[in-house]
């Protein structure tokens, strides 16, 4: 990063890294942005100040809320936002040879520091139609910022809410476990899903790269092929294994683990479960705890979960019981995931109660293969054993709605308001620079989201104010606020004097959107049938949205 | 890049480059590949020679075919797989205390130069279970090489495979636009799609980032916040423009095009179609041919399309063409598609003829907004004047099936061949280092892909050989081919004295795909009901898939 995009980063006073995807850079825009920057600067309107909304107009996957990430993303690219001369020259290339060269010029002055970004916090729970972020500044520089805003936004907040609503069905005390890089749109698809994934609720990932980026826990022990590349237990050349404490040594682990699986085989009751099991599961097993004596959890079900993978593993975890090792567990990736669950969870405790060993009828059982919220769902209705999910491809491609549609749509230009207008309602945008609150009740629930204009006082808690649905006429309603939340913070003051809301680190924007989405009222939050939160615009704005439309629209004429 | 990793990236005397994302590292893959390489480097099994095939199980979007994409990037990677001293930091502090600093050290030294990597070549029509790269290698470097590999070739394929699926619906002659970026998963998201969908046969993308990085042709105009930003004509200070032959002048373009737009009005064929149109739209699309007289093309959907765009485009057009300028056409956004493409049509030939300006009726109609496989069967049913189409969100979402299931499966090691069972049969791999061949029948299509082990001899044209299916017994046909090609080639010679196959440049992967896609029989290519492609296995191969399954799967006990 050279000393200029360094000072560029730099704002009250504090440094903003570039982007984490080191290919986020000002190029990463759809070309028209630069053909239209192009017409506005040989207008010389490129300086008219401009006002964006950056919205999505429907929840994602049939519910009724979503969870807001890629903020610092947005910020990280605002602050450094500035091109390289090879970049400017792309640019000429690009663009007919007939573009005059201040254009150029001009661009290679270009960056936002007259730019002002006010934002909802990352990690908060949002709702359709109000302004996730508003950017205010020159109409060509905000322009360039569409494309990439809204894509870092776009996903971040999809795979965040996917992974919210897979914590809502699995609850609270099963661990979540994102292994999803290998299905993932992509590198960075893979890396940010790890991101927003734990942002939304998950505990750790498999994801290495992630867990050095964003310090995110990372968990994974051993795949099929690991089973399968071991062909019997004389592989093993070094058989010993110390005890936890240091104390003894055992010198051949193998047939410890032998000795307990015959001790299985033949315990009263136990008997008769399975017959013989596969030696090179069992092989691999053993040489999986002499590598990780201290974390032994193994996947159990490359040949026969029941009839081998669980017998073996029992007999390799009792082996390093022996020493004063804790296995930690298995994991199951195929199968009927509720039953071998509470099977293996049987087998568990008559080996607990048979061989008097405290704590093995706990033993964690991790599932993965193919789950989703569905599944998760199904899991429970069933009655399961699962203590942790591992969840991947349709967690992090967020296969049930692969995209979610924020926009960013002009709202105020030299202080005019603007409207977008469309045949379909749902497409209108609304229009000025506007503040938002969250409005809360009684109970403390979140009541109703209201848009004002800019000026417009703003809610009082204790004081009646009527919320209109922006379109709808008949929609209104009183509250009386008990709290009155603004949502739209500074960010990136630009020029202005405004003081800057911090970026803070993803362990608290994670606590963030947890706390946020407990805090909600709970008919929001189910799957089936979720009650709509409420979306409203004061009744200045409404009548004002409605002025505009009818002055924008043109009149029909039936023919 | 440092001096080592360049060394690293060269084999048989030529560099290849890092991965385009930098992100790409020896760290991009799950925890499970580095607990198992400790694993099996405490057993002393790292060494290993293991052979893994990279295949898929299903193809995607209901279709009967698949293009393959993304080898090149598994190649740089390779090719310059390379631990940095920070990254194995990392990796220690990631796994138990207790591991043995000889991994480290073993890290250290770790590349790819044991590694042999043999792929079929990128843009190839591929069918599921015939391997797409096969990796032979020390199994712990081939293990920490699956997710990364999987992750590169899984989104690439399966979104260059969507691009061939629009390509096939819309048809030779229309002119196809990647403009996904800001809907795409993640930064490279939008790149590797923007790339990809190139390959499967877009011709351009809106994307100026992968413009520049892989040379793809650049397309876009301006968005709605265009024509929305401008509120009068009055507006615009500098109106002149001098004619395309240099030779002339006009002074007040606005005024030209006002002109024309009451020609336009009162003409006899187009009176009454509107009337008074919206005059900011007029300014703005006046204003962006100031700028771009000679690539003029205006989106018109921001009021109203009959009603205000097309006759303000019009207008903006003749007066263009009164300088020698010919303008380019319209988008449209919103809306019937289908319907308003044939009234612009109408409206433009009705404009050729009254006014005598040949070539205006052929105006490029391009269209966009939400476009996908089955809009754009719609289309073709109803009828369309659609030149162009512009496919952003389902294209590079493959909002129809977000993720194509690719795994990485050991089937040898140590010369031993390996099987994965499964209780689902389309889920058992096909075991050994194999071979694989494309035979064509008498019409030059391809009949049948089939798999052999390494050492049987290849099929030969006009020998008769029996292809059977690998699982079902029942299913199987005597092929007597007219040619045989081999499938797997040489990408990646590790230590071997084999040659390697080049990376051929993006544009020829495109090339190749489009033939590839050409030369099926067109019942495999259908959108509904496609018959399945053929897969096929020797008889040698299927008599020793079913005696190793016998041998690994255990007998089970009904009670």
């Amino acid at each position: 990063m050279d000393q200029q995009v360094k000072e560029n980063g730099n704002c009250s006073g504090r440094v903003v890294e570039g982007p984490t995807n080191p290919m986020v850079t000002p190029l990463l825009t759809d070309l028209y942005q630069f053909t239209m920057a192009y017409a506005y600067w040989k207008a010389n309107k490129h300086h008219e100040r401009a006002v964006f909304d950056l919205y999505f107009r429907k929840n994602p996957f049939g519910g009724e809320y979503t969870v807001f990430a890629g903020l610092e993303e947005c910020i990280r690219l605002i602050a450094n936002f500035k091109f390289t001369e090879d970049e400017i020259s792309f640019i000429r290339e690009s663009l007919p040879g007939s573009c005059e060269d201040g254009f150029f010029n001009y661009l290679r002055g270009l960056d936002c520091s007259e730019v002002e970004v006010y934002s909802i916090a990352e990690g908060s729970v949002v709702f359709p139609k109000v302004p996730l972020l508003r950017i205010e500044g020159p109409i060509a520089v905000a322009q360039l910022l569409e494309t990439p805003l809204v894509n870092l936004v776009n996903y971040a907040s999809l795979v965040a809410t996917n992974a919210a609503r897979h914590r809502f069905v699995a609850g609270k005390s099963k661990m979540l476990l994102e292994f999803g890089l290998r299905r993932a749109q992509g590198p960075d698809g893979g890396i940010s899903a790890s991101k927003y994934c734990y942002l939304g609720g998950f505990d750790a990932t498999s994801n290495v790269a992630a867990g050095r980026l964003f310090g995110i826990p990372l968990r994974g022990t051993h795949s099929h092929a690991f089973v399968s590349s071991y062909m019997s237990p004389d592989e093993i050349t070094d058989k010993s294994l110390r005890s936890a404490d240091g104390s003894s040594s055992c010198e051949d682990l193998v047939s410890l683990a032998q000795t307990w699986l015959s001790k299985i085989q033949w315990s009263s009751s136990l008997r008769g479960i399975f017959g013989e099991t596969n030696q090179s599961e069992l092989a691999a097993f053993t040489s999986y705890a002499l590598a990780f004596p201290i974390s032994f959890l193994a996947l159990v079900d490359t040949y026969d979960v029941m009839r081998s993978g669980i017998p073996n593993f029992c007999a390799v975890a009792l082996a390093l019981n022996d020493l004063g090792y804790k296995a930690v567990g298995i994991r199951l990736d195929s199968g009927d995931l509720a039953y071998l669950s509470c099977e293996a969870r049987k087998f568990f405790r008559a080996i607990e109660k048979e061989f008097g060993v405290p704590g093995f009828g706990k033993m964690s059982i991790t599932a993965s293969n193919d789950l989703n919220e569905e599944t998760l769902d199904a899991l429970n209705k069933q009655g399961h054993e699962v203590d942790a999910y591992g969840i991947g491809t349709y967690l992090v491609t967020c296969y049930a709605q692969a995209a979610l549609g924020c926009v960013f749509k002009l709202v105020e230009i030299n202080n005019q308001p603007r409207i977008k207008l469309s045949e379909d309602v749902s497409k209108v945008s609304i229009p000025c620079k506007k503040r938002s609150y969250r409005l809360y009740g009684r109970e403390g629930y979140p009541l109703v989201d209201i848009m004002t204009g800019e000026n417009e006082p703003s809610p009082k808690v204790g004081e009646r104010i009527l919320c209109r649905h922006p379109f709808n006429e008949s929609k209104r309603a009183y509250v009386v606020p008990q709290q009155v939340e603004e949502l739209l913070k500074c960010y990136w003051p630009g020029s202005s004097d405004k003081p800057r809301e911090d970026l803070p680190p993803l362990k608290d924007i994670r606590d963030r959107c947890i706390k946020q989405l407990e805090r909600m009222r709970p008919d929001h939050m189910r799957r089936l049938n979720p009650t709509p939160y409420k979306v409203s615009v004061s009744a200045k704005l409404y009548d004002f949205i409605h002025f505009l439309w009818l002055n924008e629209a043109p009149v029909g004429e039936l023919q």
